[in-house]
């Protein structure tokens, strides 16, 4: 556990670390081997699409752009390419307000670079994307958490709480951040009229809304509802944005749109001599062809096998837990019965051959301690009926000792 | 100039930024069109190396890796291909000591992320290279900026104020920024000698050193002398490395080699889900084979005739300013005699065609008013000659008018 290498680490290093160094701890995470790994939103193997062709020509234009530096903001022909792709949702944007950058974690940390004080409060829901609280922890943001109902984050409880600190004098939250389709981890999709009202929320209380959308397109059934960005007249929205899950994670491009001078500023804040062009120009290639929708139209086909394959194997080999089926995505939140230690039946579950995530990992501040995440997208439906299996096993076990 | 932008932002901007937003500004720089581009170390086009094998193996490589999230350490064939680079330097290392990033300024800004707090004094040679000074900015460091003499940056002066410092309790440095083979922007190669005083400095002292190396394998004549790192026996040494230089900048691929405990938390710092691995997978092919020496070799032979003909220029129509014409790397550095306004000489430069940088920007603190910088990397020896005849002419109108 990081807080306890962390407490190791201030005693027995010889070097002196900044404090968000302890905070995130010192060691990688690998995956067990040979675990079905249903812990991770990894692309499937079988499904990575093929790119020689767009390889190629990437490296065949080296002379004029691809092998040179890329301009910060992004290639300018990659920028054009999602003005359009976005556009399809509702969102109307011009190239100026687009950024490129290295997948939408990217996006969320240089958000926080040029938004986040140490201290400062940040909005999300609880439970929430889990890798997105590790980027905002190490801007030693904190966090004002929210609960989520069937319509996506509470703007009841929000207001509430957004109220008592105005009316305490305290420090009023700068961001925003959430997962509107398919969230991370519940699978809940917000409703139009939450979305349109957090938007109201944002303007009137002056705060920035990041927009995690990185499942959107995933969609197996029900109709999709406008992006929040489309909502927004007044830069309180950046969207972001990735082919991580709709193409392939390894070539590492997303995007931020939002207001010039906010997606100017993040851009100052890149450390990394700006974003690999030689990626931007084979994602560019793949969007202006006909061949990412193709992409997305057979990895959402295959998804919704794997969801179904892994909504069956609950129902079948663990029916005590609640699971609400979702509509897209990649994840499925799992609520074991009260007083059930998620923790215990992750752990007995690898060594059974299956690995899924705590749920507790999703939660900012007060945990809870009967929650499993899973993602469905990275072994195939038979491997997936398996691992629930397995789950389902692990659960018994301890259920017998309890 | 940034500080005046970040003053109009204050009172002009309807959103909340953070201090780090305000010190790098709002602007993102762009080269002046049509320009002789003399202000950067950009690739020399007709150099970029043919990568189009590399890239379809990649692509065909993209079921197992290529494709998918990476490690976040970078490809364990990518870390052995470096770990047998530096080792022909006389650095001896693991796999487990080299993480892979986005190019030397990804692993600056990481180091920078787990040793500095805002205020942490970080030692710098005064000038020094002035993208380095922008990342260590965004983490709002203190400067503690040392002459350099002929050796290198002047460790009697760095001593001098290390024990000043001590003497008065305050906070001491944790980190040393330094590019000693062909220094960005003065040319000058650290003698063997400092190298191994400040290694002993460093453990001392106690501070880390980053030793910024691009320009190592570009040498044009004399004497390499082995790095810092290679004198490093307790790991007061990460040595940070880089493709950009010497095969392209556009692959994005570079290295920190350290601590394994060190590497490791810089890895944890990573918010862009790992290095692209399509990227690492073409550097490591191009590492592996004789390509990339191939590569290095001619480059220098090139970058050789490109010095020749700045140091060459300069000798014809700006006599008046001192250069030191340097063994290797992509750098000139001009002292414009005392009184002279670079700036304004760089400003009616750009008038005349010819982009150079003024000097105040490489300096942390106290700037020097009469330096240029200059880069002969990316425009062939004949525009080379064109931009510095440009250049005196600038340098002589604003004489003959002062």
């Amino acid at each position: 556990m990081w807080f306890q290498s962390a407490f190791r680490e201030i005693y027995m290093s010889a070097f002196r670390y900044a404090r968000r160094a302890e905070v995130l701890g010192d060691s990688v995470y690998d995956h067990a081997p040979g675990a079905i790994v249903l812990s991770s939103g990894l692309a499937y193997p079988p499904h990575l699409p093929d790119v020689v062709r767009e390889a190629m020509e990437a490296a065949r234009d080296h002379g004029t752009q691809t092998l040179q530096y890329g301009p910060l903001m992004g290639l300018e022909e990659l920028r054009d390419e999602i003005v359009r792709f976005v556009a399809q949702d509702g969102v109307s944007c011009d190239r100026e307000n687009v950024l490129v950058t290295y997948g939408a974690k990217s996006a969320l940390d240089l958000a926080c670079r040029i938004f986040v004080e140490p201290g400062d409060r940040i909005i999300v829901a609880a439970p929430t994307y889990m890798t997105a609280l590790q980027i905002m922890r190490a801007h030693e943001a904190a966090f004002l958490d929210i609960s989520q109902d069937e319509e996506g984050l509470d703007a009841d409880e929000l207001e509430t709480q957004l109220e008592r600190l105005r009316k305490n004098g305290e420090r009023m939250p700068k961001l925003m951040f959430d997962v509107p389709d398919f969230h991370n981890p519940t699978g809940i999709t917000m409703s139009e009229n939450r979305r349109r009202r957090l938007v109201a929320m944002a303007e009137h209380y002056g705060f920035i809304i990041l927009e995690d959308d990185p499942y959107r397109r995933l969609r197996f059934e029900g109709e999709a509802i406008p992006p929040l960005k489309s909502f927004d007249e007044n830069g309180h929205v950046i969207a972001l944005g990735t082919v991580s899950k709709i193409l392939a994670p390894g070539l590492r491009v997303g995007w931020a749109i939002g207001a010039k001078e906010i997606v100017d500023r993040m851009a100052m804040q890149k450390a990394d001599g700006g974003t690999n062009p030689f990626s931007q120009h084979i994602v560019a290639d793949l969007m202006r062809s006909n061949k990412m929708s193709k992409h997305i139209d057979d990895l959402s086909a295959e998804m919704r096998l794997h969801r179904n394959a892994m909504v069956e194997g609950f129902a079948e080999f663990l029916p005590d837990a609640k699971v609400r089926k979702p509509q897209g995505g990649y994840f499925l939140w799992a609520e074991l019965p009260e007083g059930t230690n998620a923790e215990a039946v992750a752990a007995r579950a690898v060594e059974l051959g299956v690995e899924v995530s705590d749920g507790r990992l999703c939660f900012p501040n007060e945990t809870s301690r009967n929650h499993l995440r899973l993602a469905y997208s990275f072994v195939d439906a038979k491997t997936i009926r398996k691992g629930v299996r397995l789950l389902g096993q692990a659960y018994d076990e301890l259920k017998a000792q309890a």
